[in-house]
């Protein structure tokens, strides 16, 4: 898929947000949706989502949409970095399937790092197990604010 | 240098905002400034920065810094997509040392990507031509609307 074409309705993260398929859930409000990634590239690997958009990527997001969902990403983040206490947070985000875009709807990736701790494969890896995700995810819920 | 600490005034990208260090000027507006990496991990690899924050980072940024700066990548990633025509673009933001960050004032990296070329290491390669790069901005530049 290149970085233009028609948004998908019936992608995964759309399906998420919709409730069709079950997702690990970190926060959500008004504007964002926040869930495990479960392709994991490192421990706490963080998806953000805006809620009400059917914009592919960063290109052809509404602004609207775009300013809140960056300021959620900088909330998630936040709690991610107050619950692992990584060395570092990656903040990334892709456009297109040659820059390593899986799912077209537009996301965030938070991903910790760790100092000597090699990042995961992304999307190419092992799922991650549910209930160690599922730990993970109350974590960090639990220290949004 | 962690993910927290003080803003260093003497960082590199303040000098270029403060014009004590040159640099390959893409575009200004009131809110950012865009400029080429002069070590590119790919053709065209831009950085766009807030003009006027002492953010080392995404944790650290004021809301209404973060606001415009993400609609000023946005801005510039149109502008590099219309220019070169890459088959994608990734756009990333590193906090800390141990995610990757050499400079310590908050900036976005906007990488060109093309199918069948790996990208080049961040900051450990080999310093751009700045010719190249100057005929790069030009190219970039002259697609901001």
């Amino acid at each position: 898929m290149s970085i233009d074409g028609d948004y998908d309705p019936d992608n995964i993260f759309a399906k998420i947000l919709r409730g069709d398929v079950p997702s690990v859930r970190v926060f959500e409000d008004e504007h964002i949706f926040a869930f495990m990634d479960v392709f994991p590239q490192a421990k706490g690997h963080t998806l953000v989502i805006a809620k009400y958009s059917q914009a592919r990527n960063l290109l052809d997001v509404e602004p609207e949409i775009l300013q809140p969902l960056i300021l959620g990403v900088q909330r998630v983040a936040h709690a991610v970095r107050s619950a692992l206490k990584p060395d570092g947070l990656v903040v990334t985000q892709f456009n297109g399937a040659a820059a390593g875009q899986t799912v077209f709807h537009l996301h965030f990736h938070i991903i910790p790092r760790w100092e000597g701790v090699a990042l995961g494969r992304h999307a190419g890896g092992q799922m991650a197990d549910v209930s160690e995700l599922t730990q993970l995810a109350e974590q960090i819920s639990a220290m949004i604010s």
